[in-house]
Parts: structure tokens; C-alpha cells; sequence
């Protein structure tokens, strides 16, 4: 009877735990204080003015009509609001995600048609299958498989690629879409055609965004402005831009007279619903792509949010991250837009404009319907250069040669898996270059753990401390080698630890005792565990007994399981290095 | 003028050690002794006596004709005479490489024609290229990433391939060749058409290589015959059969009274010298199977060489072993042969039956010289059927269940690396089969280092050692955690490291102080870099202090070097656990 009222008790809250921690939503939806509202509106607000160029900018960069970029901030942004975990990631469309799309869908049809639409819903679904089913079945872990350095080496070669990309268009250059190199030489080939007007209104609007960015702010604080103004004033300048030279075309009609290329007709109204297509071959040929967005898109979505989280001591659930960001996408597929991410400076900017609860990201969206529903008329003169001038600055900022000078003084495999990428990103394009990039970094990784540090051991003193002969002052005994392998045993290090030890034997003709000590030893596999056998065999033929000393519990355990520590000789398996040299007569 | 004398003196070993240790039958050679000999003859004899068979059944295996597994038992064995150093491996066709061979040249060719035969000698010279290279470039390290458990899993799915591709010829079936399914289908949907004369001498041949095999030599030896007598007669059966059944044939006429397909015209006389193809294309589509032959070939052999001159107190030197299998691939090339390499068994019988150096393979390879002069038109009725069922005996034991029994006992990871490799050979095919095996046992090492094990440690009584908590009465304080990890810290367990960290700080609400131990952390990458110092300022936000406990010397140079140490606080870094409880007054 006790029991029973007991789980009549618990049961609302057996059942709404697991649905809150689904919907994290209701979960900050419960505790929603009226203070926070301010900050919610202005931060949605200020994420808006940003976001309605830059969507325009990257889905024209992912090769798909302008309102395409916002019908992606309108539904993922709603869905992540509810879903996500982060409270001040800004979903929506991302430079590399889009560089993804352009050369991933690229593939598949031809740039401008309904079929390449059609085939940008269809990885936007399966982005948002693979992240959903990545979270459900928390595999999360698997995007560690991207190290940092094969991260930035993307980052950077992608930002180069997108650079030069937008560099047509500044220009007013109709370049082919080709590979970086054949781009590179196209337009160095074609500068001769650079029309001069648009030019002209690329380099101010870059002059006018980086003044906003970089020197607007301090200027503004020290005529005493507040704060909570300097933000939405700096972070206006692409919509400033835009305003700008859309007056300037319409009033010198600088379309007709001078040829610069302008945005055109865009359709005005909601998102339609959308059908991504069910295709096998299609879905085959995006995979690798979709693979490559839904880890890449991820990453940089998780790093800002984890950043901005611990600001404010929130947590981020790496699993429901990815099923937020999934969501968001299959809501992008179904409504005519493109795969999205979590963008790192919008987040920084939503952050700081004082986004407390995902409300910011509704708001946001809001204001984007708004935008379709009742701005689209003001694009049509609107010169697609000042959106490549919007996503040359945001671009700018993503090469990063500071963490390759960093990484290379701290470890040159970690700078080579980093150079790789880089180098393989531009030679080879993108998604080839990131899985090269992590085949360099795990076969970097097997190489230095295949040549594993080794420290020939002595006593410290009196102690029971055995260091390093070349690093410490220590006593050894010359019948005695004693040798410390800092590293797990296994299939790649076999070799060497059986040269390793052979050559010691070989280079004291009087030794009688060899102790391999195991403190550092966290695991040894079937490969190392028949080299040890054969080593014991092999030391034994040349009159040497082989030793095991500091074997781990959870190492003994299993060479216990199979018999082995009977075979070896359990009177030469010892708790630990001192006992070893006490057993042998060297202590 | 003391030192032009001394330099005098030295010149003549300055030279010749290099040419000694690149020519090893130099060194054996000076030091020969006259009662090495009857051994060497003995061993030379009783190899010579099965690789006549062996050889040819081979070839055929190959899709080559008979002769070219003798040919290649001439020059390969006069060459690795010299240039190996294992005095007692027995080089020449191999039942895996064989396949291989046919897998691969299969591909380019078809077999029987002579382009098949030319395919085959360019995949000798491009295995004997490869061998040669990787032992000059001490690049042998390489072949280290085929673990044991995936050669294991190799070798017993290739033994069935083999197996089971015999069995037509047991049968006296024409079966077309085909991938090991269909292979396995079509064989038995024309069982029908058996050819039970020619099964009838299958099953006879192997009736008599099994009881030479596994029950002679016990009853030779019970009658008390001289040891030195009882190898010989027993490793004669293959010998034996092939004369038996071929007076059979002829004396019935059964290739023309029964249709039993016979081995036929083979033309006698030495080795033609012959030229391999230039041709890129070829070598582009050889290069898989080639270097698939290069390392799986090399090491069936130098794990036989090592295990019979660790019996001898011999060295084997696996960079020149590299050199010495290279050139005899390259004399396979140049003299009509196919890709060679240490055999298992014939140079345990070789070693067992008194081989004391080099000569031993020399003397083969005039044996097998003069058999090519003077012996071939007694091939001409040797009944196919024999050499299938003297390969179908030799690879039976190949099929390895033991060890997966054991590997299984020990680890599961290595197990499944076994079993991926087993059933890839089988449903993909071989080469294709090895390499998923190899990319299987590289991602499960990654994916078991990504989750390594942690161990929440406290202090043992009053000393100065800290053990796991759940496996030891321990003391540790409330205000304070301190864990040991027992990894490296690299790219793919950075999260899986914070992920611990934090779980831990949300557990432990009184938490102030979280000290990570790091005597098993061998290497931090750059990734993990990038943690520790996001986790500090975690930490530092959640009003917790980060402390670093033991770290090894040559990673605290790392982590000094760019200025890691600096910034995190070196006061937080201490040189062992306890020095770490000491400070924050846990102890």
C-alpha cells in the first residue's frame, strides 16, 4: 500500500523526466523568468539583421536561389529552439556547410535547376537522419575521429576555397564551378574581364563591413555608448551594406548600364513543404557528402556551444546536441531549405547580444518569416557582390595560421595531419581532403604509438623509486636489464618491442635477467601476448630469464583468463619493479 | 702517421662487414665447417624430394603451367642461398601466394594464355621490388599492420578457398573460376558429373598422405629405425603418390580409358630467362595483389625463419630478410617463375632434417635444376587429381580454430578482428578481404584507446601510494577527486576524458579540487591539448580547481615547450599524486 501511493507519486516525474530531457524546451520552458525576456528579443533581433544577408549569401555559395538561405532560418531554427540543448547556439546556414553542398550536390545535377534543389532537400534529410540516429544510438563519440588539427586544416583550406569562390563575383567574373587549382588559374586567366563598377562596390562594402567589425565598436564605447546598443549597431553592417548599394543600382540603374549582376526576383511568401526524393542511387551518390556535413557540421555546432555553455555553467548533452541539430535539418528538408549547423560568430553574436533560453532562435525565425513574407521585392536590385563581400569577411577570419604555427612547435604529426588536410582539401577537393585528412591522422597516430618510448631503469638510492639511467643518478646491476616500454602492447609495436628487447640482450653479453616493467602497459592484445611468449622462448634459448613486473590489475586479469601467467612462470611475473630486482638478487 | 696506419689496418673489415652482413653467405661461407655438410646434402635432398610435387601443384594452383613452380625452385633458391639470412628457410611456391597469384593475375588475364604466364613474372619483379625497397628503406616496421589474429583469420579463409578450389580436380570437374560462393554453388550443382575413377585416386592419394603424414613416423620410430631415416621416408609421400599414379594411368591407360585428366606435356630443360612487362598500366592493376604478396609472404616467412634460429641461438635480420625474399622474387622474374616466399612447413623439415646454412636450398635447387633437365616427360601421366590432393593435405591444417577459440578467450576485440578478416576473404574475396581485416583491427585499436579505463584512486594507509577505490581499502577525501586514466590522451577519447571530468564534478557537489593522474599517459596530442585547457576554465567557472598529477617527463617537455605549463597554472601541475594531496591538504 506504502508502495503503491509511493509510485503513484513518482510517476508524473518518471514520465515528464525523459520528455523534458527530449524537449529541453519545456524544460527552461518551466523556470522562464520575465527577466529574461529582454535579452531574448534583442539578441533574436540582432541574429536576424545579421542573418537575413548571410542566408541569401551562402545558400547562392551552395549553389540555390537566395530565399532557399532563408527558408533555412525559418523552420531548423523554430525545431532547434525546441530540441537543442545549447540555449544560445544560432542555427541556421554556414559557410562550410554550404562549400559541402556546392561540391556535393554539384556532383549529382547541374547547378540553377529544380533537380539540384531537390537534391539539397534530399541531404538536408539525410544530414538529419544521420545526426538523429547518431544521437538515439549515442554514437557521438564517433566524431572524435576528427582531431582538432585535421579540423583547422579544413577550416582553413575551405575558407580558401569559398575566398576564391566569392572572388568571381567581386570581380564579375562568370567563373565555371571547377576545383580550387583550375579555378584559381580560370580567373587569373579572365582578370582581364573584371567589370569595374561591381568592383568597385565589392571593395567598399568590405570597407564598411571590416570598419564595422573591427574598429565601430571601440570607437562607440568610447563616446560612452551603452552597451546594449554598440552590438546591434556593429552587427548591422551587411544589412547596411545591402540597403546601400541596393539604392545605388536602383538609382544609377547600374544593372542595365554597367552589367553588375544583381540577386533578381525572389518569391515572396512562406517556405512551401517540401518532399525530399526517396532515390537509392541519388541517396548512394550524397552519402559521402551528407557524412561529411553531419560530422563537420556538428563539430563546429558543439565546440561554440560547449564554449558558451560553461560561461554560464549550462551543460551541453553531446547526444541530444546531435538529435537537436538532426531535427533541425529534417525540418530544413521539409520546408525548401538546405542542411544547417550551429554558425559560430552568429552564436557569439546571440550570445552576447543576451540570448538566455532557445526563445532567441524563435524570435529569430519569426523575423525571417516576416522577411519572406513581406521584404523579398527589396532584393531585386540588390548586387550579388556585396553578398560575396558579406562571406568574404566572414570567411577571412576562418584561415588559421596561428594554430598551425602553435601545433607545429607542439607536435609535428599533429601539424603534418593538419597540412595534409590542407594541402589535400585544394588539391583534391573537399570531401576527399577531409578523409584523408583523418586517415593521416589515425595512421599518424598508429606510427608514434608503433615506435613507443623506452626508459632502461635503475634505483633511486636506497629508495624503491626506479627512473631513468639517462635522466637520474641511479644504481643497476650488470647482470640485470631493466627496461620501462611507455606504452600499451599491441599488433603495431610487436616488432619493436621484440628488437627492443633482443638488442639489450645482445648488447650485455652477461646478463642473466630481463625485467620488462608494465606500469604504463594499459592493455597488450593477442598479437603482443604471442610475441611475449615467443620472446620468453627466445630469451630462455639464449640463457636469459624474462621477467613481467607492475602488470596492471585489469592487464593481469586477462593474461590470468587464458593461461598465460601459468605458461610464463608465475615466480616471473612480480607485483611490482622492486620486487623484481629482490627477486632476482638486485635490491 | 699512427692514425694512417691504424686506418690501414681497419680499411679491409670497413669494407668487408657491409659486403658480409649484405651477403650473408659470406659470413657462413668463411667459417664453413666439413661436418655441416652431410646435413646440408641431407636437408637439400629430402626438401628437394617434396617441392618437386609441391611445385608443380602450385603452378597449376596459380593458373600456371607445371613447370613454373619448378623454375621457380631453381634461381629464387640459389639466390636467397646467399642473400637470406635464415640458414634454414626453404623458399619456393607457397600454397597462399599461389593464390594470390591467381586472384590477382586472374584479374588481367586469362589463364593459360602466355600474357597470364607474362602478368605473372611482372608480379614477381614488382614483389621483388617492393620486398627489396621496403628492406633498404627499413620500412619492415611497416608490415607490422597485419596483427596476428588478421593473418590468422587470412590464412584460414584462404586455406578453404584453396581447398574447396581442389576439390573440383578431386571431383574431375571443369569448374570455371569463380569467387568462393559461387565457386561453392556451382560445385555442387554438377556433382553429378563426378568422375569417380579420378575420385577414387584423389581419395587414394590422400589415404596415403595422411598415414605418412601423421602415422608412420611413430611407427618407424617405434621399430626403432634410425632417426636420420624416418624423415626422409615420411616427407616421401608426396613423391610416392605421384609415382604410384602415374604407373596407375599408364599401365590402364586411364586418361584415355576414364577421362582422367592428366598433368601432360611438360618441356624439359633449364629455366628460360625471361623479361617482365613494362607496362604501367598492368603494373597499376598488379600493384594490390602485389603488395598484398609482399607483406603477407614475408611474413609467413620471417615468422618461421625467427621461431627456427631462436632454436640455434641464429639472428634473424628482418630488413635484410626483406632484401634477401626481394631478390629471390626478382631471380622468379627473370627465369620463368612466379611470386616465391619461405614456406611453413618444408623449412621446418628442412631445418629438422640437418639444414646448417645455405647450402641446403642450393643443393635443392640443383636437384630440382636436374629434374627440369632429365625428368619431365615422366610428368606427362601424372594424374591432375594427385597434386590436388597433395595441396588439399598440406593446407588442411592451416584452418585455424584453435586460435580463434583461444583468441576469443583473451579478447574480444581481437577475435572480431579475425572474424571480419575470415569472412571478408570469403564473401569479398582475398585481397579485398585482407584489407578490411587490417582497417578492422586499426579501428578497433582506435576505438578501444577512445574509451580507456578510469580508475577513481585514494590513498593507502598512510604511504604514499594511491590505488583504485574499487579495488582497494582506500582513503580519500569529499572536497577533492582524483582519477587516473590509463590511456594516452589523444583526438578520439578527448571527449570521452571530458565527458569523465565532468560527470564527476556534477556528481560531487562539494567538489573544489580534481586532481587528473597521468602516470599511464604516454603522449597528449594537440586535440587533447585544446581539452585540458577548455576543462580548466570549465572547471575555474564551476568554482573547481584543475590540478595535473605525474606527468612523465618527456610529455612535461611538450607541455613546456608552448607554454602550456604557464598558462594553466604551474602550481597546479605536481610531480605525483601524493605531492597533488599534499598541496591541497588531502593528505
Amino acid at each position: 500500500m506504502g508502495n503503491w501511493i509511493h509510485s503513484q507519486i513518482q510517476r508524473p516525474d518518471r514520465f515528464w523526466k525523459p520528455v523534458r530531457s527530449a524537449i529541453p524546451a519545456l524544460a527552461w520552458g518551466r523556470v522562464y523568468r520575465r527577466e529574461w525576456l529582454a535579452g531574448d528579443l534583442m539578441a533574436g533581433l540582432i541574429v536576424a539583421i545579421m542573418l537575413v544577408p548571410q542566408g541569401m549569401a551562402y545558400a547562392l555559395l551552395a549553389g540555390l536561389p537566395p530565399q532557399v538561405g532563408l527558408y533555412a532560418s525559418i523552420a531548423p531554427l523554430l525545431l532547434y529552439g525546441l530540441f537543442g540543448t545549447s540555449r544560445s547556439l544560432a542555427v541556421g546556414p554556414v559557410a562550410i556547410v554550404s562549400l559541402l553542398v556546392a561540391s556535393g550536390v554539384g556532383q549529382v545535377a547541374e547547378m540553377g535547376t529544380a533537380v539540384y534543389w531537390q537534391a539539397a532537400l534530399t541531404l538536408a534529410l539525410m544530414v538529419g537522419a544521420i545526426q538523429m540516429g547518431m544521437g538515439l544510438l549515442r554514437a557521438g563519440f564517433l566524431v572524435n575521429f576528427l582531431s582538432h588539427p585535421v579540423l583547422a586544416g579544413f577550416t582553413s583550406a575551405a575558407a580558401l576555397v569559398i575566398g576564391l569562390s566569392q572572388f568571381k563575383h567581386a570581380l564579375g567574373l562568370s567563373t565555371p564551378n571547377l576545383e580550387f587549382v583550375d579555378t584559381a588559374v580560370y580567373t587569373l586567366q579572365h582578370l582581364a574581364e573584371t567589370n569595374f563598377i561591381t568592383l568597385a562596390i565589392g571593395l567598399g562594402s568590405i570597407a564598411i563591413l571590416l570598419y564595422f567589425k573591427y574598429a565601430l565598436g571601440g570607437q562607440l564605447k568610447r563616446r560612452k555608448l551603452p552597451a546594449g546598443l554598440v552590438t546591434p549597431i556593429t552587427k548591422s553592417a551587411p544589412l547596411l551594406v545591402v540597403l546601400l548599394a541596393t539604392l545605388l543600382v536602383v538609382a544609377l540603374r547600374l544593372d542595365v548600364a554597367a552589367g553588375v549582376k544583381v540577386v533578381g526576383y525572389v518569391p515572396a511568401g512562406l517556405p512551401p513543404l517540401t518532399t525530399p526524393t526517396l532515390d537509392l542511387t541519388l541517396w548512394r551518390a550524397l552519402l559521402p557528402t551528407a557524412l561529411a556535413i553531419s560530422f563537420v557540421g556538428y563539430m563546429e555546432s558543439i565546440s561554440v556551444a560547449k564554449s558558451l555553455a560553461s560561461k554560464r555553467r549550462q551543460k551541453i548533452n553531446s547526444d541530444q546536441e546531435l538529435v537537436g541539430l538532426g531535427i533541425a535539418n529534417l525540418g530544413a528538408a521539409f520546408t525548401g531549405g538546405y542542411p544547417v549547423t550551429g554558425g559560430f560568430s552568429r552564436s557569439v553574436v546571440n550570445f552576447e547580444a543576451g540570448a538566455n533560453t532557445g526563445l532567441a532562435s524563435m524570435v529569430t525565425a519569426v523575423l525571417i518569416a516576416l522577411t519572406v513574407l513581406f521584404l523579398t521585392p527589396l532584393f531585386a536590385y540588390l548586387p550579388q557582390v556585396v553578398l560575396a563581400a558579406i562571406i568574404l569577411v566572414a570567411v577571412a577570419s576562418l584561415v588559421d595560421i596561428k594554430t598551425f604555427r602553435h601545433t607545429w612547435r607542439y607536435n609535428k604529426a599533429d601539424a603534418a595531419s593538419m597540412l595534409v588536410t590542407f594541402g589535400a582539401v585544394l588539391a583534391v577537393g573537399i570531401e576527399m581532403g577531409i578523409l584523408l585528412g583523418v586517415a593521416a591522422a589515425l595512421l599518424l597516430f598508429i606510427w608514434r604509438t608503433s615506435r613507443p618510448h623506452v626508459a632502461v631503469v635503475g634505483r633511486v638510492g636506497d629508495s624503491e623509486q626506479y627512473l631513468n639511467v639517462q635522466r637520474h643518478t641511479v644504481q643497476t646491476c650488470p647482470r640485470v636489464a631493466a627496461v620501462r616500454i611507455d606504452e600499451s602492447l599491441y599488433f603495431a609495436n610487436t616488432a619493436y618491442l621484440e628488437e627492443t628487447v633482443l638488442r639489450q640482450v645482445a648488447d650485455q653479453p652477461e646478463l642473466a635477467h630481463f625485467v620488462l616493467i608494465c606500469t604504463a602497459v594499459n592493455f597488450i592484445d593477442a598479437s603482443a601476448l604471442d610475441t611475449l611468449a615467443s620472446l620468453r622462448q627466445e630469451l630462455h634459448d639464449a640463457g636469459v630469464t624474462f621477467h613481467l613486473a607492475a602488470v596492471k590489475g585489469p592487464v593481469m586479469d586477462r593474461l590470468r583468463a587464458v593461461g598465460f601467467a601459468d605458461s610464463f612462470g608465475p615466480e616471473n611475473i612480480h607485483l611490482s619493479t622492486h620486487d623484481a630486482m629482490k627477486a632476482i638478487g638486485c635490491a
